[in-house]
């Protein structure tokens, strides 16, 4: 079926967005693992796709190239198929707004904080702390926002939400609780309750979780290394719980 | 005047990127200087324009709210003003792809790079080498990017090119060599020929350099401190270093 799209990926928060997106739209839509524990991301087939070597890349057969960045993908498929971002102003400038706290904050923040809870524990404290500090004050801006406004960018459930929601679900593991942001934890199950979002997470699990599992058992400490952008000049960690997680 | 817009901000990168576009669309602006190392972006009066208390924020008449992350800005303006990001696909698709590389990756990335730069030497060696590998990274997919394109979305300067611009300039204070960047370098001098980006850095140069440094001399280490998004359980360092740079 050459209407198929296809998503490259893996059981990661920017991929998952962008399934319950096409949940959301109810595309067809095909899910290819993506082993970035073993570098496939590297590939010079997958470079092709993406010259940053990352997950999710899209191919949509009605845009005619492949397509990389979960926020482009996402605003891609929100102006193709005229929903989840308001074509008149102020709002569609809030979600792009929120969208971007999402792109350019809570993701690359998150995604520190992730690095510096698998390096052996307390053996980057400063760091560690740094984003743990940074995170806690961005889970604190999720829940205030989410005070006054249903949805993140106001009274619509927008592509700023779908790019948020996997993100919110660290807040726990992140160390963080629950109840002391109870707006947030009221919106993620606003969301969990859509069915899109349940066949997303469905979906998502089929393709993706065993295959992570595997590969991520079989990566080399060199791949590992790679993995979390080493280079000789790093300083040498043990990665050995990253495998057993 | 009520038709001026008006952008709060600093001499960083985020904020010159929109300087950037005002003058790109010739539009009436008014520059203000938010102190952000005597912590002005946590003003009650400040969160108000943005909860998350970064720059750049723009008030714009014409959109009726103030809105922030630069990304979102230049989204906006390029919208409204129909330049810099086309209408038509795939070219617009790669634009946004390009403007989130920039806001996803380059921004936040070499944000850390700069950040451990500055904490006192050797101190954090696993931090920097890490974020210092990533921003090589980054530098060398920027380049090969240049290579077979001649602006980074393509072949039209677009709104990637303007977010992309400001940050591009650390590559020699970041410790690459422009000489093995060749691409970017040539990229650098084609967007800084342009009377809109020359006009813009006098700019902003008028508005920012000099209150920037006032403050930042100024500013008590418990400013530094929460600058840097410290925390009490963050371990402490010492940053006499920035009020000196
Ligand atoms: N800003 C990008 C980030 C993508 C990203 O970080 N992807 C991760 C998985 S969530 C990845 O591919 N990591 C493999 C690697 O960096 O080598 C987006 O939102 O799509
Ligand atoms: N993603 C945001 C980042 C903005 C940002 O980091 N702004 C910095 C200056 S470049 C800031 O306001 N720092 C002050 C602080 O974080 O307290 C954007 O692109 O606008």
């Amino acid at each position: 079926m050459s209407e198929t799209l296809i998503l490259h990926g893996m059981g990661s928060p920017n991929v998952i967005k962008v399934v319950i997106m096409l949940e959301e739209l109810g595309l067809p839509y095909e899910l290819r693992h993506v082993a970035v524990f073993s570098q496939e991301q590297f590939d010079p087939e997958f470079l092709k796709l993406n010259p940053l070597g990352k997950v999710p890349v899209l191919e949509d057969p009605r845009l005619g190239i492949p397509l990389a960045e979960s926020g482009a993908i996402l605003f891609w498929l929100a102006e193709r198929g005229e929903r989840f971002l308001p074509s008149q102003q102020p709002a569609r400038a809030e979600v792009m707004q929120w969208l971007m706290v999402q792109m350019a904050n809570i993701g690359p923040m998150f995604g520190q904080l992730n690095h510096f809870n698998l390096v052996p524990a307390g053996s980057e404290p400063y760091a560690h702390a740094r984003y743990r500090a940074i995170s806690q004050s961005l889970y604190r801006l999720l829940d205030e926002r989410l005070q006054a406004n249903e949805w993140l960018a106001g009274a619509e459930y927008s592509i700023a939400d779908i790019a948020t929601y996997p993100w919110a679900g660290y807040l726990e593991r992140h160390g963080f609780d629950g109840g002391e942001h109870p707006r947030l934890v009221e919106w993620r199950d606003r969301i969990a309750a859509r069915p899109a979002v349940q066949r997303a997470l469905v979906r998502a699990n089929e393709a993706f979780t065993e295959a992570a599992n595997r590969t991520r058992r079989a990566a080399s400490s060199a791949d590992l290394d790679r993995f979390f952008n080493r280079t000789p000049s790093v300083p040498e960690k043990d990665y050995s719980a990253v495998k057993n997680m």
